[in-house]
């Protein structure tokens, strides 16, 4: 392949000029800009992305650090950053982070060592501050899915207080009052915050009910099927439950399937997410939307613009609300 | 941020040798190691990715192209070759195709421009000509889900005659000749090869069918529903359907539950991929498997060995066979 150096030899001008070409530089004269353009057809170069970024100091990429792409609700945060890069002119360097601080702090270095101009951030395990550090160190670094007080203007997260209170309610006003919270058993704040949104929507409506109705589990399928199993051990007698998530869910209604109670007409349950599962499994799922699609393209855009320097002009939309999906698993009480 | 011309400017050396520094170069004294380090440190400058990438001609970027990273089957892929990046020192670059040949070769045109040393290639749409023409440009090429003969050692795929094969084995095996097949509408070289592969189980075990036992739609859920649809309109006796993906399975269970047929007792079906959905759907999918994940993670290791100029030393399994995963969507006839 050829290099820059073997255009800068065949054009007869300095590798400085065969850059400033590349970079369509005011400084480059109309003769080497010809000379450059001939040689570079001649030899089959491709304008070489490392030198314009060398040149420029930064690169046409967004840099995206998520937990796990092959969960699809990555995958679909993802593709709506993809989106918003494709329609600016870039692409995307995509880090996992695993949901660990060691792999979450290398996924970012490596997108920031590759001068992405832009970082979309879903980062879960790293403390606020360490992120408060990053975003100083540059300055297109926005969160998603969090939010850290210290950086209220580049956070764009979910209440998710509001919607497990929405789940809650939901089930409320079908008339169910014994409602179970099956819930993740990770240390993250959207944790805290649906928990609260569980309990606050039960003491609006007057339903005392003790915490042996909130059992958790890993936030998934197994974790689902584990914390339904531990609720009917328990005997806690339910006739409704709000799930964490979708998987949450999917694997509760395994555990009540075979254990012959029949969802909705003796269990109703609301998942969280609106993920992928949602209208595979049976009953399909009632369930809150997460609408991450929406918040990442709105956290790509602001990348886009605090890298190049603009500070929006309006004050933003930063928390984003979720919503009920009605479905097949919530039936109103007799 | 800090420049490396910052960083040669308080070392006092030229930016070729902070260059060779950051590079590791034998020719660096260590009087510039030295002072080059202690001014790095001072100034809080992270070594350029993009300066690294200039003196080498390479970045430590693995390049991919997905159909859709939205897509679980993507996930798995991308997620498999980011376990091969990592275990390498390596990071990944995607992009998506969206099963459009001018998605297709803009994405692999702009990670080629990035210099990606080594490409992983998911693309249905371009030409086989188009691939070859990039894979001599690229030496780190490597083709995943697809045969390009031209490329016979450059491609890592599946033998989709086979998997298609022993889904259509598997259902006469239990008893089932009336046996329909839910096939994917596009033109692409799989879906010829799994019709291939049905076709050739029913005439192994002298089952005549006509064609009209093959329904077509769009490889998802909803082409599954209109295939199975169509199916149903045109009067069809069948007690086996081998689907293209467990996408369209999942499509037809809907339908054939909206028409009361019961699966499996009345119908079973056969899926295809064990991706995502299959657990989650009801009942939960008997399909075949595609070791996406093997094959992603061995492709990435080729396109590693191939970038590095490392010719594979023994000839290596580049077709992968599909197996067999049971489970409750198929019954034996009586």
């Amino acid at each position: 392949m050829a290099t820059i150096k073997d255009v800068a030899k065949a054009a007869g001008v300095s590798v400085a000029t065969v850059s400033r070409v590349i970079n369509k530089s005011p400084k480059a004269s109309q003769s080497s800009i010809d000379s450059v353009t001939k040689a570079m057809n001649e030899l089959g170069y491709r304008p070489n992305a490392a030198a314009r970024a060398l040149v420029s100091q930064s690169t046409n990429t967004i840099g995206v650090l998520v937990g796990d792409v092959s969960d699809p609700f990555f995958g679909t945060m993802v593709k709506a950053i993809d989106k918003v890069a494709h329609q600016n002119g870039k692409h995307l360097l995509v880090g996992n982070g695993y949901h660990s601080a060691d792999d979450e702090r290398r996924a970012i270095e490596l997108l920031i060592n590759n001068r992405c101009d832009a970082l979309v951030i879903h980062a879960k395990a790293l403390s606020d501050q360490e992120l408060i550090d990053f975003s100083k160190e540059v300055q297109g670094l926005v969160i998603i899915n969090r939010h850290v007080p210290e950086l209220e203007d580049r956070c764009v997260y979910l209440d998710n207080h509001k919607g497990a209170y929405l789940a809650t309610e939901f089930l409320i006003r079908q008339g169910h009052e014994k409602i179970a919270c099956i819930t993740s058993s990770h240390d993250i704040e959207d944790v805290n915050e649906r928990i609260g949104g569980y309990r606050q929507a039960l003491a609006d409506h007057q339903i005392p009910l003790s915490d042996a109705y909130i059992e958790s589990g890993e936030p998934d399928n197994d974790g689902g099927e584990d914390a339904m199993m531990h609720l009917l051990t328990k005997g806690i007698e339910f006739t409704g439950v709000v799930a964490y998530n979708d998987y949450m869910a999917a694997g509760a209604l395994s555990i009540l399937d075979e254990n012959g109670l029949d969802v909705p007409s003796q269990v109703s349950i609301v998942g969280f997410d609106d993920g992928f599962i949602a209208r595979y499994v049976k009953p399909r799922l009632t369930t809150v939307r997460y609408p991450i699609q929406m918040m990442a393209e709105k956290a790509a855009n602001l990348a886009l613009e605090l890298a190049a320097g603009d500070a929006p002009t309006e004050p933003e939309v930063m928390r984003y609300s979720p919503t009920m999906v009605k479905r097949d698993s919530v039936k109103a009480l007799d």
